[in-house]
């Protein structure tokens, strides 16, 4: 069922403000002194598809918090220069050796490995850049923090350390552990989303937590159920390569049918947890966001 | 001939405080919730062995500037954790390809390949989150954009790339191209030493970049000299590399006499441009860095 306000419809509507946006900031960071064969790398990595999920997440908080949506875009911008720099990292031969993303090689396949290494690299240091050159430092501070929390070790690549750690011993694997990874690798950064735009139009980010960290892991389950139901089409790359390299996933836990049980329960908490808080602002699309996740199965 | 105030002395004496400020800071970051495998290799990437310059750098230019050493220590952390992870990454198989720093196995000889990209990606973002703690909101967002565009792809980053970009072509590479990659591979961050101390102190650290880039290409040209001369014992690491892999380097484009001679006269401006400046604070030390440089020789 397809709601007036639906979440899909502002993700498209908001895309060429955020493209916008990221194409700016490279233009404007240290980016435009570097190296040429570096700045081909980083424009491609972050500016070669993706559907800007996290920017998104990160201009409609701060939307629901009553900000101003062009408060928040530096914010969405690091977000997704976070994001594309996991990806870059994640597909490397030493890590998930991946040599398609979006139908497309790799950037390591691409522009070598040493270049998406470094691409990586310095796309997360653009991304602390771009928060640093904000007018308000606290703010920049608060955000620097928050983001650099929720990527670093306690977070995203801690989340992707114990992805890789768990490979090959899926059966070992149990719920709670599972639900630790997918909280940690998808989860930390979807959840700095929201943090980063409700700090953004000056509200308080904590209480974003729970709904946080209920969407990245309906986010990850998600994922999960298409991977294991071959659904390549729906995930934007091969699917089955979840079993086929013995990860811990959603469905060797719950099982397929329990797994889609498990989403429609979490997606159902997700948006209780929002129409629960009083938010000044306009919601009503991060409030569908759990029915338009659970729609792509 | 060594002064009262010799530069080594200081960086000895120094060195305790700055170690207790690096284990304290990995114990208050977000790295104490980290998995224990990935704690281990950043603890690993950062603890074991190091001269601890960066950090050094920071806080005497945090006196010169007559500031408090200790408001300099968070700025002194995060350039040692930035130092530490362009280490892991430089030595892995896709770059430098080097199984052996300081005399001990790289981390990814004796972590694995993936866990050391991961370890060097946490360690960039602990290093923003270390400066984000900071009470004084426009300091540390202040601190955290010259970090990021130091350590950024038109630094460190893109100085990485454009030296392995010159790899076997070493007899095309012309002495203002070794200049430009020194000045970004290793001069951004040692510049960056000198701008966030003085920046720690409260005074403007533009005034600094033109030290800061005389010493970060007399400390490279050093290494470079070091490395042609076999002196594997003053480089801490396994000397000839250079040649070996076909690096564009200062003796490649000086001559060994040519060069020693170049570095001394890079050595006596350097001198002249911190005497030059009348600094309010203590800089005795700094003044002797040139001195101690060449010395290494």
């Amino acid at each position: 069922m397809r709601t007036r306000t639906d979440f899909g419809a502002r993700l498209e509507a908001l895309r060429p403000e955020v493209d916008a946006a990221l194409t700016a900031a490279l233009d404007q960071t240290s980016l435009r002194d570097a190296p040429d064969g570096l700045q081909d790398a980083v424009r491609a990595a972050l500016l070669d598809g993706g559907k800007r999920v996290r920017p998104t997440l990160c201009l409609l908080a701060c939307e629901a918090e009553g900000g101003e949506r062009a408060a928040a875009l530096p914010a969405a911008v690091a977000l997704e220069m976070v994001h594309a720099y996991s990806l870059v990292h994640d597909d490397l031969p030493a890590m998930d050796d991946d040599a398609l993303r979006r139908g497309r090689p790799t950037l390591h396949v691409s522009h070598g490995e040493a270049l998406a290494i470094l691409a990586g690299d310095a796309l997360q240091a653009l991304a602390f850049e771009v928060l640093a050159v904000q007018e308000d430092a606290v703010l920049a501070r608060d955000q620097a923090s928050l983001l650099a929390r929720a990527a670093g070790p306690a977070g995203m690549v801690g989340g992707q350390h114990l992805d890789l750690a768990a490979e090959g011993r899926r059966d070992a694997v149990g719920a709670d552990e599972v639900r630790d990874i997918h909280a940690r690798k998808t989860g930390a950064l979807l959840q700095a989303s929201f943090l980063l735009g409700a700090r953004a139009a000056g509200a308080d980010p904590e209480p974003w937590r729970a709904f946080g960290a209920r969407v990245g892991a309906l986010y990850q389950a998600v994922d999960d159920l298409l991977d294991a139901a071959g659904r390549g089409d729906a995930l934007g790359k091969e699917a089955g390569r979840d079993a086929a390299r013995g990860k811990a996933t959603w469905v060797g836990v719950h099982g397929r049918e329990g797994g889609r049980r498990a989403a429609a329960a979490l997606a159902d908490a997700a948006r209780a947890e929002l129409e629960r808080r009083s938010l000044p602002g306009r919601y009503d699309a991060l409030a569908d966001l759990p029915r338009f996740l659970l729609a792509r199965l």
